[in-house]
């Protein structure tokens, strides 16, 4: 194999990168000028020195603690409980929350291999206890590992005395009630929100 | 900005990788196994000491010449005109052709600057000469710009006594006259082939 096929053998495997997309992307590397691809290749070269889980909420980080768990400006008492390192920077993108996250790098899911053991949850309860948090809130994906493991979250978390809540599921905005799923539809009935009249 | 936030920007250049894709492919990359990262490393910062142009037909390779022209078992009286190197494995890929191919390395675009001059044309009539090419097939793109460089490659060849011939352009197969652009359907109709009965 040449090594452009085996570049783009490799470019295959990267998430929704197939054969073609692979492909176009090597040619594109062909032209691209060498100061670019010298960077490109460091960058990825070096990320797993220059990364790592922050020791505190699991976050992938350069310093550690990350700079989430180290900015004074965050809401200390509130703790967002996301599966995945790139939930912190989604929910963040809100500019809705202003507290500290805990990363289970990971959903519970028996079939793949994955238990209780696997996940970041060791930490959980001591953060809880120690740093005087008041709410946790839930924020796995509304997938049946995802409900699982924050029903394991919260079972955890009883009798710890913090207040526990689950992100809302329901129709999308901007959505179409004729577009929804029914398990979806069924989740924004269960949970409609009262209005004051 | 970190070592992350750098290297999804530098990915989101790539052709068909968005902020969003980028994101998903850095999150997966500080996943990926070291030796991999080593390895597509190496390829992308290595790509422009191994790959060059093939001094007779224009397409990348590692050895000059290139694979394809060097391959005793082509029909070297014929010659495909290409605008891109990846076209020649798209043409190559159905198994309908055996001769040999001329890259442009680019179409004639004035807007974009793209005159004559930067094309790989200086070769293409001293081949066409020299070797004894009894037909030239221009597979250009069917756009605007395709259509221009094929007619002027046609009028460069003018005199020279070799048969040109361009791709067919008109309904793809499989497709539906239905959704079928107004133009493409206008080239089928011009170009509709004879059946006999």
């Amino acid at each position: 194999m040449t090594t452009l096929d085996l570049l783009v053998q490799n470019l295959s495997r990267l998430p929704g990168i197939g054969r073609k997309s692979a492909s176009r992307i090597a040619y594109y590397l062909l032209k691209a000028d060498r100061s670019y691809l010298a960077t490109v290749a460091r960058q990825i070269a070096e990320l797993p020195d220059r990364i790592r889980s922050c020791s505190v909420c699991g976050n992938y980080t350069e310093e550690d603690p990350c700079s989430v768990c180290a900015d004074p400006r965050r809401d200390r008492t509130v703790l967002c409980v996301v599966e995945q390192p790139q939930d912190v920077q989604t929910i963040d993108a809100t500019n809705e929350y202003h507290g500290l996250f805990h990363v289970l790098q990971g959903v519970l899911s028996p079939i793949d291999g994955m238990g209780p053991e696997k996940l970041n949850l060791a930490g959980l309860l001591e953060r809880v206890r120690r740093e005087g948090v008041r709410e946790v809130i839930i924020a796995t994906n509304p997938t049946v590992e995802g409900d699982t493991t924050g029903l394991y979250v919260v079972r955890l978390l009883k009798g710890s005395g913090v207040a526990v809540s689950r992100l809302a599921s329901g129709l999308p905005v901007g959505g179409d009630l004729e577009y929804a799923d029914r398990t979806t539809l069924a989740r924004s009935l269960k949970g409609r929100t009262p209005l004051s009249t």
